[in-house]
C-alpha cells in the first residue's frame, strides 16, 4: 500500500516538474557587449585555440564538468528490459543526484539502440561534449564489453555504476560490519547471490581489497569451472578456492557474509543459520530485498543491510557516485582505477566513527559523503 | 585591433567561466521522503508508465523542454572545418542564447565524426531525450542531407539554423526594406551570392514567400542549368527567370536586393551602382561582411544591413532560433513548416512599428522578439 502511494505521488510530481534538471545560462547575456564575448565574434578565439588544443577544453568548456549518464534501458532498476524511454526518468533522477551530492554537472542520454557496437560508437561520438561517462543500467553482459571498449577508445573516465558503484558502497559497509563482528576482513568468507553487474565487480573488487574465500551463485548454483560465458569462466577461476558444489545451502555453510546483488526470495531464516555465527546480510535487491531483515536476523544474521531507505544501513550507490565523478572532475583523471575505489571505499567507510550493527554506512544526506569520496580519485 | 581585444577577452572569459551553461535540479531534493520520488522507490511508476506510452515523456521528462543543439564542427562561423572541440565554444554560447532569449533548456552536441550517415544514425539514437533537434554548423552540402533524413526519422522538429533561422531573419529585414524602399516586396529582384546552407534556403523560403525573381550565385557565377551537383541543379530550376548570363555584375544589374551569404571581399561601391535605385544590401558574412556598409552606401543604396553588432540593422539568426524552438516545444509542434517560418518571419518584422533604413529588425535584446516569432510555430 505504502508502495503505491509512493509511485502516484512520483506521478504526480514529476508531471508538476515537467524534468528534473534544468539549464541555466553560466552568465547573464544582457548586453551586445557580452553576447559579443560569449558568443560571435569573441568565441571565434576560444573555438580556434580548442581547434588547435583539444586538450584544452576541460578549461574553456563544459567538459571540464560534465558528466554523461547514458543508458540503454535495456536493464532498468529491477523493472527490466524498460527501453529508453523508461530509462529517462532514472536517468534523470540520477542527475539530479549528481547535483545535489556533489555540485557535479550531469545529463542524461538514453540511446534508441540496445546493440553493443552501435552504443560504443555513439558514446564514442559524444565523448567531446563530456568530462566522463556514468554508464547506467545496461544489461550484464553486455555492460561489461561496452565498458571495457569505451575505457580503451576514450581519455575520459568510464564507468558502469551498477558494477563499480555498487562494489565500492558493499566494501566500505563490509570493512565496517567487519568491525562491529569484530572479524578479521581479509579472513570472511563471502557468499554473493548474484552475477550481473554488481555480483561481478563486487567479487573482483572484494577480491583486490584482499579478501580469499568468495562464492558466486547464480540462477543455476555455485558458478564452477564447468560454466562457458567467458565471464563466468573468470568468475570460477577467481572464486571457490574450497571447490564448493551444489547452491545456496551449501555455498553458506560457514559462511560469514551473504551479499544479495540477486532478486527477492532468495533465502530463509533456516539459510541464515548455516552461516557462521555473527554473520553479516546485505539483501540489496530494490524494492524487495533478497530476504527481509526481520528474517535474516530470526535467523541469527548479527548486521544486516538493503539497498532501503527505511531500514538502517542503506547500501546504495548515490553514496559513492557522485563523489567518484567529482574526484575525476577535479583532479582531471583519465582511469577510475581499483586502487582508486578502494581508498573510496576506505573513506567512506572512515565517516562512520563507531560503527555499529544499526550503521555501517553513513546517510546519504549526511556532511562529507562525497567529498570523502572524492578525495580518494586522483 | 578591436577584433583581437574581443578574442583576449572572450578567452579569459570563457576559461574563468568554465563552461557556458550548466545543470539544476528542478527540485531541492533534502530528505529521504523526496529522495524516494524523484529516483527509487518512486520512479519506478514513472519508468513504467513511459516503457507503455513513450508519447507521454514530453510530459514526465526533459523532454519537453530540451533541444540538442548538435555540430560536427565542419562549417564553424566563418572558421570552416575546426572539428568537434572547435565548435563546442559556439554550440554551448547558443544553449546559452536559447535559455537568455527563449527559457529554452538547449544542450551542445559536438559529434567526433564528420560522416553524414553516422551523423544520422547517432542523431537518431539521441532523439529520445530530446523534444527538438538544432542542427548547425554543417557543412553544405551535407547539411541538406542530413536535415532531411531525419526530418522523415524523427517525431520531432528538426531544423538546421544556418539555413531556416537565417533565411527567417532575412525574410522578415526583406519585408520591411521593401517597405522602406516603397516596393513592391513580390516584385523585388533579388541576387544572391552564396548557395551553401544560408544561401540556398533564403532562395527557397523567399520563392515560397512570393519573390519571383531570384538570381543565385556561387563562386564560379550565376547558377544556371548546366550546373551537376543535385542542390545547385533544384536552384538552377527554381532561378534566373530571365535566363542572366555571367557573374555578379551581370547579376545585380537592375536588381532590387543584394543578399551576401557568401564572404568578405565580394563587391565594391561600382557593382552597388549598377543596381536599381533604392537598392537594399544585406552583407551578412561575419565578422567581415561581403561588402561595408559605408562602401555599399557609397554605390547608391538606401538600405544596408549586416550581421554585425557595431552597425545598424543586424540581421543575426538570434532574433529567430530562440523563439522557434520555444514555439515547437509549447505546442509540441513535429514539423517546422515553410508556412511557420513566413509567418515567424511577417511577425517579427511586424515588432518594427515604423521601419527606417536604419532599422529594418528589432534588436536582440528588445523585448517580445522571442514571443512574436513562436507564435508562428504551431
Amino acid at each position: 500500500m505504502v508502495k503505491k502511494d509512493i509511485g502516484g505521488e512520483a506521478l504526480k510530481l514529476h508531471k508538476k516538474l515537467g524534468g528534473k534538471i534544468g539549464i541555466i545560462s553560466a552568465m547573464k547575456v544582457a548586453s551586445r557587449e557580452e553576447l559579443s564575448l560569449i558568443y560571435t565574434p569573441g568565441v571565434a578565439a576560444v573555438s580556434l585555440l580548442l581547434h588547435k588544443h583539444p586538450n584544452l577544453a576541460r578549461d574553456y568548456t563544459i567538459k571540464g564538468k560534465m558528466v554523461a549518464v547514458i543508458s540503454d534501458g535495456s536493464a532498468v532498476l529491477g523493472l527490466g528490459n524498460i527501453g529508453p524511454y523508461g530509462a529517462l526518468p532514472v536517468m534523470e533522477g540520477k542527475c539530479a543526484l549528481f547535483k545535489t551530492f556533489a555540485d557535479v554537472d550531469a545529463f542524461p542520454i538514453v540511446l534508441d539502440t540496445q546493440d553493443p557496437d552501435e552504443i560504443i560508437e555513439t558514446v564514442a561520438r559524444l565523448a567531446p561534449v563530456f568530462g566522463g561517462i556514468n554508464l547506467e543500467d545496461i544489461a550484464a553482459p553486455k555492460c561489461f564489453y561496452i565498458e571495457e571498449e569505451l575505457k580503451k577508445r576514450l581519455d575520459i573516465p568510464v564507468m558502469h555504476d551498477d558494477q563499480h558503484g555498487t562494489a565500492v558502497v558493499i566494501l566500505a559497509a563490509l570493512i565496517n560490519a567487519a568491525k562491529v563482528v569484530k572479524k578479521d576482513f581479509k579472513k570472511l568468507k563471502v557468499v554473493v547471490s548474484g552475477a550481473g553487474a554488481a555480483g561481478t565487480a563486487s567479487v573482483k573488487l572484494l577480491l583486490k581489497a584482499g579478501i580469499k574465500d568468495i562464492i558466486i551463485l547464480d540462477r543455476k548454483g555455485i558458478i564452477n569451472s564447468a560454466r562457458q560465458e567467458p565471464h563466468k569462466k573468470e568468475l570460477a577461476r577467481k572464486t571457490n578456492p574450497r571447490k564448493v558444489k551444489g547452491a545456496l545451502p551449501e555455498a553458506l555453510r560457514g559462511a560469514d557474509v551473504l551479499l544479495g546483488v540477486s532478486g527477492p526470495g532468495l533465502a530463509t531464516a533456516a539459510d541464515i543459520r548455516l552461516m557462521a555465527p555473527r554473520g553479516i546480510v546485505f539483501a540489496m535487491a530494490n524494492p524487495t530485498p533478497e530476504i527481509t531483515p526481520e528474517e535474516a536476523k530470526k535467523g541469527g544474521a548479527a548486521v544486516v543491510g538493503t539497498g532501503r531507505s527505511d531500514y538502517p544501513n542503506q547500501i546504495n550507490n548515490s553514496l559513492v557516485f557522485p563523489g567518484i565523478f567529482r574526484g575525476a572532475l577535479d583532479h582531471k583523471v583519465r582511469q577510475i582505477t581499483d586502487e582508486m575505489k578502494i581508498k573510496a571505499a576506505k573513506n567512506l567507510a572512515a565517516l562512520v566513527k563507531k560503527p555499529t550493527a544499526l550503521r555501517v554506512v553513513p546517510g546519504p544526506f549526511e556532511n562529507g559523503v562525497a567529498r570523502a569520496v572524492a578525495k580518494a580519485i586522483r
